[in-house]
């Protein structure tokens, strides 16, 4: 894969593809790709295609695809994180997460991160130019999301990352971390008490990531590459 | 265990504890601790102290050691990384392979990585920063090494990551990254094919951490954090 560029689009019409302004200014600017030229390129949801750029303009470029492939393992993993108060460790989870192929990344808001808003559009084009770059297929979905709203959420491997002594019926293994999986990560502050005991009702186990106390978007990164690696 | 500080010092004399000038500056200038307050600290080696406050000067403080606690679990994981030329992502890594318990990183000059010397003493002072914040009792043993020394450097299983397609037959599974563990991780613009060949004949089996293209630190981050949580 490396050695050639991958580009990312979401507007597919039948056999055509259509990059924005930013996507030409890439690739047909910087790196001056010409008519007729063939693209690789991702729409995020797991597709790999590759195609032939056909009619370039000022606001972008079309291409017409030549073939698609679809990545059958990919990590149906979902992350619902502690939204963290520092916009450069959350701008790093979000590039890391990206690379690793998260296909949710649910910023929470909890008792302890009450934060109530998040630049969407700021960590979705660092999460694109993470997938870019490392010549991903997945773009994850990433939003701001209640604690009440995420208990909601169906996933059949339900867990939560917290830092308090935990009960031992309720623990999970990190075999339970494949498949269709949704797991918590406690903010800075951590999960309280009350929070913890309203997962463990809602179904969620807990998951231990050692015996140090790592940092929010540290334990994040942690999952999914533990997802990814024993996947 | 959050709720306390963790302290670091190396040296230790009998019963008692010597902190230099900046532990004296966090925790008795910054915290206001006083002679007779418990303090818990760490060696870096493995092991949590409690002690007591006896002596303070403006040079540092003692403590009389307490009690001790060594943590039977800690990862024997050796990382050798291709040096990174960012000095952000190689703190980073830094600050995220000790929260996760690394025992030894080693930053490896191989034919793309080819920069020749590293702040030693900075990502020292990261690196404690981090054990300190996480509670840890693990300081990772940091510096320069050659690919060539590294191959030298034994362990039970001996992994490599990188970007190129794989012999078959020389793969290893996530199963291996257990017990006394070398991992090499491959630099920006990966290893050459002939280094892969080289480790492939000093007995090191291909790793995969999935189908993307991972960034140098991510995959350190990754092999830490998959060791960690399948420990």
């Amino acid at each position: 894969m490396p050695g050639h560029f991958t580009f990312y689009t979401r507007q597919l019409e039948g056999n055509l593809a259509f990059f924005d302004e930013q996507e030409a200014r890439h690739a047909i600017t910087a790196l001056r790709y010409t008519a007729g030229q063939a693209i690789h390129f991702t729409d995020g949801f797991g597709n790999r295609y590759t195609g032939n750029i056909e009619k370039i303009s000022k606001n972008g470029f079309t291409a017409a695809v030549v073939s698609v492939q679809s990545d059958e393992n990919l990590p149906e993993l979902q992350l619902a994180v502690g939204l963290l108060k520092h916009a450069d460790r959350l701008e790093w989870m979000v590039e890391k997460c990206t690379e690793l192929g998260v296909k949710k990344l649910w910023l929470m808001q909890t008792t302890n991160a009450i934060k109530n808003r998040i630049n969407e559009e700021r960590l979705q084009r660092i999460a694109v130019s993470a997938l870019k770059q490392s010549h991903g297929c997945r773009l994850p979905h990433i939003r701001l999301i209640s604690f009440n709203e995420v208990l909601n959420q169906p996933a059949e491997s339900r867990l939560i990352c917290h830092c308090q002594s935990g009960d031992e019926l309720l623990s999970a293994s990190s075999a339970d971390l494949k498949g269709d999986c949704l797991v918590l990560i406690g903010p800075e502050g951590d999960f309280t008490a009350q929070e913890i005991e309203r997962a463990h009702a809602a179904g969620f186990r807990n998951l231990s990531l050692g015996s140090a106390v790592l940092r929010t978007e540290t334990a994040a990164m942690a999952v999914a590459a533990a997802y990814v690696v024993h996947h």
